[in-house]
């Protein structure tokens, strides 16, 4: 079945930072390589789980407004809601 | 002045989690770049953030056992647990 | 202005977890008092913030499909998307 | 084995931090029971899971300035630190 996406919107966004978290990713690689301080290491781990945070509110925002109201409009929307809430337990534990 | 580091017995560990991470970035990128389902891309961000708290307990866990436990038997350990618990704020907030 | 209430089903079942949660607050206060190891309060905070999690989510997802859901049944489900986006960012950062 | 221990200079104003939780979870009790708006509640929630932080991370610096850095000192930290990991885990995960 095709997913109809509702993110389009917020596509070209979500991309650049999904571009800039992989760079702060493999930034995080040179770091460990080039043996930097682990603090600072520490303190990059905590900017990029931020910033994946992030897009993944936007992800949620774009979902909800998207997919979750179209099934509730109708009328099938309790698994979507239920689909939603099992995802958003996997972020909040 | 230079830092002795003391994550090198974890370092290729590391590495090899962080090369890892950094394709499940790009996979996030080219899940978004095709329209895929937003939840199946909310639980692949998911994932990744828990990869990173690993990465970032195991660099935890050698900073302590490494700067921190030196810094203490060599009597100056204040500023050492001081900035290891500003780090941790980042994480636990 | 009248708020509609929709966790009235779950109702019960919270206030029983919350009161759980109250003991467990009191526990741990009751073993600072007692100066008990650290390690032991600290799992137990750790498992009183689950607890809350689990609450936060079984309101979410009951002001999902209350709230939330009438308000898009009825063409202003925009405010409500961004309300629930607003407290999930608390939640998630 | 009797545990030293650390938090003794922090005691009070942890006793104090926990009492103020427990009145907020007292009041998230009573919000529930009289049917407030589930997005104040879900507020709420979120401002004790940070005050119940707040007193882990306070917790967690008493135990690595005392406990922690004692049984470093007396050369036998690796199991000290080792627990601490343990219950760094519980809260980043």
């Amino acid at each position: 079945m095709a997913e109809p996406i509702h993110y389009v919107r917020d596509k070209e966004r979500l991309l650049e930072r999904l571009r800039k978290i992989e760079g702060q990713v493999r930034g995080i690689h040179r770091m460990v390589e080039n043996d930097r301080y682990c603090v600072d290491i520490l303190a990059q781990i905590a900017a990029v789980r931020s910033a994946l945070n992030r897009v993944g509110l936007i992800l949620l925002e774009s979902h909800t407004r998207g997919c979750v109201a179209r099934s509730i409009r109708e009328d099938h929307g309790d698994e979507a809601i239920e689909e939603l809430m099992t995802v958003l337990f996997k972020f909040i534990k």
